[in-house]
């Protein structure tokens, strides 16, 4: 049977507590014995939860923006350099079981509504695009707020439990 | 010199006044005119807005969600199919000046999203997806609501004069 | 009704010959009311093919591998940006009625072999990349061989005829 | 370290000898302790390819031309669907230290056309798109013939170690 896979979004640059949840969804997925993917890059939240699932001994994987294959993150089992640009943004949606939010600007926030758009359930984490902007991503949302990694984690494992994945 | 670009982005089914904005708005942007740029689809905002640029004169380019061409919406004069899915969606944004944005959903959202994130102006037509998802977006983003769209044109006109094209 | 669509492919870097070859073809596609369609970049058998539709008129649109609209060619009118490297390659495909390959590398017979795949007729103009390639493209393979410009302005518009486009 | 990743390209539809190569070559893969990269459907040579890997106990990753994770094929182990059609056959060059292609169409000489401008090597499996078409696709090509699964690897492996990778 294919792999259970968390995608995990976020910005490019982060502050120090969501780098902290970063790396911490990311071992509690590893844990979890599911596979991380992420946009796969070095920086803030992708090369955060990578380390946090690395050093926990999962599988990551990386759909890379760029070109170059030397741009993944320490910690990347499987890089797929893409050259894409944005245009991954859905690879990394339509790849995942469930997405985990973290805080982000607008690549992130165009993965959220692209998560809604496809049916993929988003667990947002210490993370919060207003009501307003969720609501209008589809007809049937499915999304949850969390404060802590801990909390987010048991949302995932509650989506994959209603997906029949665990 | 190159074409002046207006991206009108919006749901692929949509309620009457959406529809009347989306008309409305598409004519209003061959009368100034510019091109307008959208997923070219035959259906909701995308068709209205080319059937008013269309039978005002004006320009219309569609970059198509799918490979057949045969999709494409009646007016359509450049027709791209991509076959890429939701991964053209940046071509839209990347390929217009400003960005209109019609009541949507995710699809529409993840649009914003990246006009934000990429510097595109977004002038938001009927239709609010908030201020915490719209902040979110970018350092320093560019957008504004319009509630006509003789409001909204007034609005695209502001964003082309700043950025010199008019 | 849609605009007929003919695509210009060809090396990045070119010799003499072939810039002459591009810039005739662009030309002469121009002539005869036809939109060229090429990847859109300031360099090789795009610049020159841009710039002979161009200079006699015709309307030119550009799908370019860079994220950054400044790369487009001198003398395009439609400027889509796409950030998606070689991905965007199918667009230009797809987006053509018939595809004129120039003598190029890698990029180019990677798009000859698409148009093969998708069925778009492509005219080789002083390039012949080998009957076992081209004939591995697809069952039913719709390609010519071309010497001079004038020579494969007559093919395409053979083919544009067979397709009820002329 | 990140896996080492073999890609394997092929027809949708393939005879019975092409069909025992790709599912030799998938268990040599696995054999080595390599990935096997692939476009992941249910069909021909990435079918049988994956099937070899994954009765080798390999692991298995697919990048899909579709929307629908339900179309990758049986034993995958990681499935990627992009909706991208086409364009995401530069994730699967651009995935992979070395590309091995066994018979197919147009999609395939795509893919080898772009190894080839990106400098990923490529192991042809009884597979002989001509020297025109190869030589065509860069300055500096790296590719052999193989005529059995057995050589194959053994061609990938040589590229492997020059790459630093075994």
């Amino acid at each position: 049977m294919r792999k259970t896979i968390v995608g995990v979004m976020g910005g490019c640059t982060a502050d120090e507590r969501t780098l902290h949840h970063a790396r911490e969804i990311g071992r509690l997925i590893a844990e979890n014995g599911w596979t991380l993917l992420s946009g796969g890059r070095q920086t803030g939240v992708m090369q955060a939860s990578i380390t946090g699932a690395h050093e926990a001994g999962g599988l990551t994987v990386g759909v890379l923006y760029d070109e170059d294959r030397e741009l993944g993150a320490d910690g990347l089992d499987i890089v797929l350099p893409t050259g894409m640009g944005a245009a991954r943004n859905i690879i990394n949606v339509l790849g995942s079981d469930v997405v985990v939010a973290c805080r982000g600007t607008g690549g992130t926030t165009s993965e959220i509504a692209l998560a809604l758009r496809f049916g993929r359930p988003v667990v947002l984490l210490d993370f919060d695009p207003g009501q307003a902007f969720l609501e209008a991503g589809a007809s049937e949302v499915k999304y949850s707020l969390a404060e802590t990694p801990a909390e987010a984690i048991q949302m995932v494992a509650g989506y994959l439990k209603e997906l029949g994945r665990i």
